[in-house]
């Protein structure tokens, strides 16, 4: 890890609230990211996938970050998700972060077309960071091959890092493959690599991994961040094999929509258990199965009042 | 097909021309699409994928459809591409096309998350349907699973047409499957069926299809115009067998870049070979190669005085 990392620790990519009309609820967006942050994450990237980002129109997401930055949550601990398949809408996104002072933003490449070249995605990104021509833009590119089809190759990582050495500071690497995570850590020191899950969180931390980006840190912070606090301690590997045990007992489920409605459950509030479509909310036996098999294996509960 | 089909014949998914800023050029834009008016197109389909669509901003493709309707180019003609990841987006972009007098509009399903189930997709519909609620609105199903992942089922189609028979009015094939286009065709009489591309114009039409949305229409409208008022005429067959010909010739290049380029150096004009971003433009020694293969095999030029 560098000596001083932009980002590091727990980040979540916050899931979204919508309101009775089906419009993001901003009350309860501010809510949950107020609660995530003492609950442990060390930052917060709306607008990811868990947070359904590309369901969420451009002026929504504008909106959505403006309200967090009017509650007062340290603008530098966000890494919104500024992607879009429109490099003009990218820079919109991009540029208000700026703005708004994010800390970083967390970039997917453009997912429409498949298999583009190397040099056309280098292109789109270069775009967005000289249209944005500003040194406090720091992106981190978003690699998740297994829903943009789209992603990172070594050498474009490495083009780019070398092009835009103080902007492209690090990544996320959602493709589930550690190897792959592996070879992007050993390849590049100093890079800011976050694992897309905290299964990877500790043997990410022993290869110069910056922390971890994971959607279920919407609902256990506090577990992953133990293993980010301790992970040179003596029970490493054991806290590890417990958020490892807890994240596939989740994902087990459809991640998003179980997500959302373990929030629901616990905070007595079925509308947050709403997606937007292509989504569709997990059935209430599902979620009712999902408690008692959290609860009873992993004693998995969620206390608003506590972390409030 | 229908008796008061609302869209017929040959359309084409109009290419966007860029200034040298990369913003979309407005001029060139309605030029080129007077011109394929002129050149046989019955009607024309912004922002699809040949248009780069996906690559243009919420506001850039609303100030573009603008600037056609202003040029009095006929609204009833114009099936733009509405369709977003987001939901949100896609009613603003319904309406706004409704608001102008559109035909139809062209809408790709939420194409960013994978394996998306029938009844979110339904839903996703559903939803621009009702917030635009407005008779005016004619929905043409974008199908086009090798590029968007995503597509509709034969009993997604079905639900859609039952539930909206007014509104989801047709469907775009751009699965370069006959063998799903047919199915589609025999399933729903007076459905208005594109086939994607004028390969299957004749077939099409010999099986009740409304005629075809081509991107080689961009360059080739009288040829296809030409088969589709004689189709049923002795000469069909060899008409057919010659666009054909030539839409292979043609897709034998990356398909947008090539079409760019051919525009380009037919009207000596560089610029309008410029694409953007994850796209790259066709070098220079392939485009002449083009341009010496298609005039010496098919007689292909473009003539711009001669239509204007």
């Amino acid at each position: 890890m560098k000596d001083t990392p932009i980002f590091s620790g727990v980040i979540a990519p916050v899931v979204t609230p919508f309101g009775e009309d089906g419009s993001p609820d901003l009350d309860r967006f501010v809510e949950h990211c107020e609660w995530l942050l003492a609950d442990g994450c060390t930052g917060l990237a709306p607008f990811g996938t868990t947070s359904e980002g590309n369901s969420i129109g451009v002026d929504e997401r504008m909106e959505l970050l403006e309200e967090l930055v009017d509650a007062e949550i340290d603008p530098k601990k966000l890494m919104p998700g500024t992607g879009s398949c429109a490099v003009s809408d990218a820079i919109i996104l991009a540029e208000h972060a700026v703005e708004l002072g994010c800390g970083g933003v967390l970039m997917l490449p453009p997912f429409y077309y498949k298999n583009p070249s190397e040099e056309g995605l280098f292109r789109f990104f270069a775009e967005v960071i000289e249209e944005v021509a500003d040194d406090a833009l720091k992106v981190y590119l978003y690699h998740i091959p297994p829903i943009a089809q789209v992603g990172f190759s070594l050498p474009l990582i490495e083009r780019l890092r070398k092009e835009f050495p103080n902007t492209v500071v690090g990544l996320k690497d959602s493709s589930g493959d550690w190897a792959n995570t592996k070879a992007i850590l050993d390849a590049f020191p100093g890079f800011e690599v976050f694992p897309g899950s905290e299964v990877f969180l500790l043997d990410g931390l022993r290869n110069g991994a910056a922390g971890c980006i994971s959607a279920t840190a919407n609902v256990s912070a506090k577990a992953i961040r133990n293993v980010y606090d301790h992970w040179q301690g003596p029970d490493a590997d054991r806290l590890q094999g417990e958020i490892t045990a807890l994240r596939k007992a989740i994902q087990a489920y459809p991640l998003i929509p179980v997500i959302k409605a373990l929030i629901a459950h616990y905070r007595e509030d079925p509308t947050w258990a709403d997606l937007r479509p292509p989504f569709t909310e997990l059935p209430a036996d599902e979620v009712a199965k999902a408690v008692k098999l959290l609860a009873d294996t992993h004693g998995f509960k969620l206390d608003f009042q506590a972390a409030a």
